[in-house]
């Protein structure tokens, strides 16, 4: 079944149906610029994630907003990303499988394009691939800097891997992946700074090698939205990858700056708007969006606007609300705007963002690679 | 972007691209005869709730079974199921606004279609819809059994919406939805038949203020996956809705039945098949399945015929896994079948089923309502 819009250009906010994902062009526009600001100060490159959008067009404005390119997690989003126009795209992400290194290899006609390694078996794989289609794919060596998901120990694990793929044809060695994911959501400022000086000495330690055998890093990229300031001023890093600040999410709003309060870098931009569709006694209602709009994995959304109103469970295609206090009231039929917990993951439930400025629709925006994640 | 399937048919298992939602047909069609011969044995119709699979081939299939038709959360749910093919489709769910209505009314001109209320202003704007089309659509008053979710009152509010619908154009008083969803997961035996014995005790009392007011009801209808064999017993419901037994999930697989031991009346026959992607150290490994091709909303999945492998954290396309005990082992690229926490907003990740017996791709279904969350 083809989803279509849930809104028309021009029509006010309040016609929107729902469930719709709505995006606040004001506060996105100035996350946009605030991220670029940012990162000019610092000798680093901007490379986006663009898992948190899966959407050609943000791309587009990232890169126009002075970002080298972005990054993927999947073939299949980076096939939706050169689809729609985006020439340089980075999957910060382990590729196995002949099928998918194919299509990957295939990209490389169209755009400049990144893959992450941390398996000797792996490289050579890549390398049959690229060298099939008669391409040059570059590759980084992710590391594991503490995050202890993918990527090989810092220092001699990563030169053989770099050497490796350095002497195998179709492949150039580009340098090196660091992305310190566990320390995103560590609350505390002095902690997450401490998980990414960590993440430095290990970095410096394998570059020092890797230059002492003649390998030069073109780029040692990472960073997430929870830590980019660290890595950008780190003199080791060349670019970083932050992709929740395009939208933000009740779980970044939980992160604290260094004077403990709520990190206010970016603002919230991203909304799941949805219709109170049952309200049966006075401190209870039900939205019409559950499981199935938004992603609970970092826990319930957060309701804008109205105090003592809360979002207390879901079930697949509902929202229980409590409601609590004086003067605290909904009607059946209302629109209520929520917080996504997570931003990336409900991103990927939805098939349209729609754009408004003020309380008026003026974006329709495909979310092209929704579902693309084979 | 069009997500082809990940599989041809007659392609061996192992060659089916990550991540896939597989159906284990033999398994499949074990529980969908295991539920059609349960409910033969007592006095209710069965309909299977879709909002589990959102495809109309499947409910095809359960109506072949015997079912008398479907259950549905969303409108749009309702369209994908008229349009696959199903003439009768109860929406278990209150639907607000004028434009939903519509294309509720519009669905009954070419099937059987029922809706739910908890509300007054309700009644009239559906009646609207309905007499406007020149339609009719059979409403039932949902009744909060101990669910405290949607739902009126067990009695005199039952009562009241029961006439209000009886008398406006264009509806249908079609009985009672009544649908206990706190008890699915309740895992003591005792205390799940316990919550529906008080949920049959309100109806019993409301069914006989109805009557006394010379309103019958065709229709009492509830009951899931974890339950549904007490309200078939009850005398009271002449339907059972179970979703989730058609598949089975990590969290059913979690009540417990009467002599304390995990309830085995289905098979698991959903999984998620997902390949090694990186193996940095020996006792921990990544697949390429995380939050965006599973939802962990009820815990992470469960990995299969893998003894001391378990899926013990996830980011938006990895799922991290721990090796622990002597003989546990992976190789990069090898596939491993999962068991998902939670069946339905998982199915909602996925746009194909790829149905296989033994080691054989034999179906691949479109999931034609993924996404129809409007």
């Amino acid at each position: 079944m083809v989803i279509r819009p849930l809104a028309e250009i021009g029509m006010p906010l309040s016609e929107v149906d729902t469930p719709a994902l709505l995006v606040d062009l004001d506060a996105f526009e100035g996350n946009l610029r605030r991220l670029a600001d940012a990162a000019a100060a610092y000798p680093v490159r901007l490379r986006p994630h663009a898992k948190t959008h899966k959407c050609p067009l943000i791309a587009l404005r990232q890169i126009a907003a002075g970002a080298v390119g972005v990054c993927c997690q999947k073939v299949a989003e980076a096939e939706a990303m050169v689809q729609g126009g985006v020439r340089n795209v980075l999957v910060s992400n382990e590729i196995v499988g002949a099928g998918k290194l194919l299509r990957l290899a295939a990209l490389a006609q169209e755009a400049w394009i990144g893959v992450c390694v941390d398996d000797a078996a792996n490289v050579e794989q890549i390398s049959e691939a690229a060298a099939s289609l008669g391409v040059t794919l570059s590759v980084l060596v992710e590391v594991n800097v503490g995050g202890n998901r993918c990527g090989v120990h810092p220092g001699e694990a990563v030169l053989q891997l770099a050497q490796l793929i350095a002497g195998s044809p179709g492949l150039r060695f580009a340098g090196l992946q660091a992305y310190q994911g566990k320390a995103q959501h560590v609350r505390e400022y002095a902690k997450r700074k401490e998980a990414i000086d960590k993440a430095v000495e290990m970095l410096q330690m394998t570059t020092r090698l890797l230059e002492k055998h003649g390998l030069a890093c073109e780029l040692i990229s990472g960073a997430g939205t929870g830590t980019y300031p660290f890595e950008a001023a780190s003199g080791v890093f060349n670019e970083v990858q932050p992709g929740s600040y395009i939208f933000m999410d009740a779980d970044y709003g939980r992160d604290l700056d260094r004077n403990g309060k709520p990190v206010a870098d970016f603002a919230h931009s991203l909304f799941v708007l949805a219709t109170v569709m049952s309200h049966p006694v006075k401190e209870r209602a039900a939205l019409d969006a559950g499981h199935k709009a938004l992603s609970m994995d970092s826990g319930y959304p957060l309701v804008v606007g109205k105090p003592g109103v809360e979002y207390v469970n879901a079930s697949d295609e509902q929202g229980m609300l409590s409601l609590q206090g004086p003067g605290c009231a909904l009607e059946i039929g209302e629109k209520v705007r929520l917080i996504p917990g997570h931003c990336d993951p409900t991103v990927n439930l939805h098939d349209w963002f729609v754009g408004y400025r003020g309380e008026r629709v003026e974006a329709l925006w495909p979310i092209a690679a929704r579902g693309a994640g084979f």
